[in-house]
């Protein structure tokens, strides 16, 4: 076990003589958001929430913390699903929100330099005024690019466009003892040693704080096009990916969607869908530079769906229509939220042609454990969002249900060859699921790189691999 | 320093038991070529060596090794250029070429699954007979994919497809203790704790030896054209380039190269570059899926390269001058080698529109130190290979200014914010500049995520940050 400091009137007033009365809160003064992200299903109150401004007060409270041994918590928006942010361990939870500057367009070299504070939404906003492109477009536009850094973010574009990971050209880190390092920088190859950046990326906090970013950005297509696509059922509608894939289109977001989510969506934004009448859709996504290039593409991907079984196909091109679909996807997990009394979710990833079998047997187990089970998701890069729903069922048939549906689930995505996470990370919720699925030797590995990192285990401890 | 166990009687007698006389060699019978690379100017011949056939013969050789102390360097084509698969400390050489089936080729997850002891040359001719398109191509087509993972090697198309990372869906490795690992698989995202996968890749055989590999593969682009414009000067040339990549076209190399470099080619190769007669080129490359795509792609850049003072443009599509000059540019190492009795290389990265700059410095310092430097690289992604030429100079002033050139350069290029290595890697050649740049702590940091893999110290040991 480990044996922390307990934080103490002096600690506190180190931390207030770094960062001022106004940026140092205790007791009542943290707000209760503060002890939880979105979905983890863990809370704790940090003993302290301190506001940083810079690398420097994120260094000299690194080093506090180092020589007096009191775990810390690195923190962003907040919108994490598996408690990744949760200071489980109490300590110093620092809040990375005001650290939110973008420092600087780089247009020669295609590169983004800012402070992890900075919201995903500002950076697409931003970068397309000069006619480019920051790809990863995770649902929730609310999280900080320090957030999407530390979980490698997926969302919709990945199928053509790659995840967060792909887009780090270089970062700032605090170590835990305080020491900042640089790793990668705006060149666009590296092969000088350890790729340090790449293992930042995805440790959800546990090895560094990043407190600067250079992001990759690529010139923005000029054109888009969406295709939604009704399809009898679900089934018929996943199994036509592969053969999308296949076809050597290049969709940029291949969703999945059914008629229980979009009604949900509908209800929670009191907003109307294109089409509601079929039991599955497909939506998908098309950009490029010129409408001819697009259109060949997609008019293959709508003939091969009518082949297989779609009823119509819809095509998205007003922007009246995109806010109507993109707004609905955008909500779906808020909505599934708010049509239940509590709900837990399954980020697994299988291989693109293991998806419908995947979604097939979460069909069987809503039947088994008697249990609403909603799902929609990447069904282009084989990410699914299956979420499990408590409805009206007791603290304890809930906690029990939920953990056979989830073992099952996880069985069944160690079988298709998938993952724990495609994308939201294994923070505390996943834990014990990664540990079944890679074994100790592998999880052993992650504790030694754990340790290489942090020795004092100060860091964001009893996440991932702990 | 090391305590390794001095290979006896015994060894050699459990290595035939395990693998057959026939794949074990000590003595006179091992080939001096693998005692080197192509250029790191170390050598050190193995107390044996041996040719393994599966994942399983390599993880007993791990485990014995490690149980005895043994030094291992895992080998493939030896086309390194840092001294990277050098065995230092002796000890025994696993030759993974035997290793080099392609095992799958999955259309519907657009993967290729292979052994690490495929050729780089083998890849791209197998999957383009599917329609499909593994983009990494680093000049030397003879190396093995194992070493490309291992160095994560780059190449020409990094400008517009990124480097070899950006291609490993999954890896199998063979740990120091012997343990056999899977580290991501065929999915597209993975969010799954620490990406032991990224760290493998580049980590040149230091932290476990990769016996399998999932590749990521696109849809193969259907048409690609060249085009080589002659400049006045080379500074004029690659000041180009910057302005380029401003205008948002996408190339998918932009090369660079002086007549001198050419002239050697033509030599070398017996054959004529379709033009000689400027100073200066850059060597652009277009692809996409219609000629009418890539047109106003190359339109454009062809009009920045004359309002610039290009001399022309000169459209290469046909399969003849595409071979011509191309095959000059696959040559240029060679012939540089030739030129002259010894050389070494200087593999930097800078950002992009600092290339200019650092090659402006490498004209003065050949005045300075009355010594012949040659270049040529990745204008398009910033990553240069300079070469020193030792002409008649003597060892000992062939030494000595070597190493005041080298660390001119090192310094400059971390003036302008670059990094030691590109795609060649750290190795044993460049640990000191690495070092240099990277300082202390950062370096401790991979000493200790070696450690963390390698407690004894056993797996190709003094490398990389040792």
């Amino acid at each position: 076990m480990n044996d922390y400091k307990i934080l103490d009137a002096k600690d506190i007033e180190f931390l207030v003589s770094l960062l001022g009365e106004e940026r140092v809160f205790t007791g009542e003064a943290i707000n209760e958001d503060f002890s939880h992200d979105e979905l983890g299903g863990i809370s704790r109150m940090p003993d302290v929430l301190v506001e940083v401004l810079s690398t420097d007060e994120v260094s000299k409270i690194m080093k506090y913390a180092y020589e007096n041994v009191i775990p810390v918590v690195a923190r962003g928006s907040g919108t994490g699903l598996v408690g990744a942010s949760v200071p489980i361990f109490g300590g110093i939870m620092i809040n990375m929100c005001l650290m939110n500057k973008i420092l600087e367009i780089d247009e020669e070299n295609l590169t983004l330099t800012l402070e992890p504070g900075v919201l995903l939404m500002e950076i697409s906003k931003y970068v397309e005024e000069y006619d480019l492109f920051y790809p990863p477009d995770p649902g929730e536009k609310s999280a900080t690019i320090g957030g999407n850094i530390n979980t490698n973010a997926g969302g919709m574009r990945a199928v053509k466009y790659g995840v967060t990971r792909d887009y780090i050209r270089g970062l700032e880190v605090v170590l835990p003892n305080g020491e900042v390092i640089n790793t990668g920088g705006k060149v666009v190859k590296n092969s000088s040693g350890y790729s340090i950046k790449d293992l930042i990326c995805g440790s959800e906090g546990t090895l560094g704080i990043v407190t600067k970013a250079i992001l990759k950005l690529i010139p923005l297509p000029k054109k888009a096009i969406s295709l939604l696509i009704p399809f009898p059922d679900l089934d018929m509608a996943i199994s036509t990916v592969p053969k999308i894939i296949k076809s050597k289109a290049t969709p940029t977001a291949i969703e999945f969607m059914q008629r229980e989510v979009i009604l949900a969506a509908e209800e929670f934004l009191g907003k109307k869908f294109p089409d509601n009448s079929s039991d599955a859709y497909l939506l998908l996504t098309f950009d490029g530079n010129s409408t001819e290039d697009i259109e060949k593409d997609y008019e293959k991907v709508a003939n091969i769906c009518l082949e297989e079984g779609a009823f119509d196909v819809f095509i998205i091109d007003t922007d009246e229509r995109k806010e109507a679909v993109w707004s609905a996807r955008g909500a779906f997990l808020e909505a599934v939220k708010a049509s239940t009394t509590e709900i837990d979710e399954c980020d697994v990833v299988v291989p693109r042609n293991k998806v419908a079998e995947f979604i097939k047997y979460t069909t069987l187990l809503q039947k088994q454990f008697d249990v609403r089970i909603r799902s929609f998701g990447h069904a282009g890069d084989g990410n699914l969002h299956v979420y499990v729903l408590k409805d009206d069922l007791s603290e304890e048939a809930w906690k029990r249900k939920l953990a056979e549906v989830f073992e099952a689930m996880y069985t069944k995505s160690v079988e298709l060859e998938g993952l724990v996470s495609g994308e939201h990370g294994i923070g505390f919720a996943k834990k014990s699921y990664m540990l079944e699925q890679c074994g100790c030797e592998y999880v052993g590995l992650m504790k030694n790189i754990k340790l290489a990192f942090d020795p004092k285990n100060i860091l964001n401890p009893g996440k991932v691999c702990q």
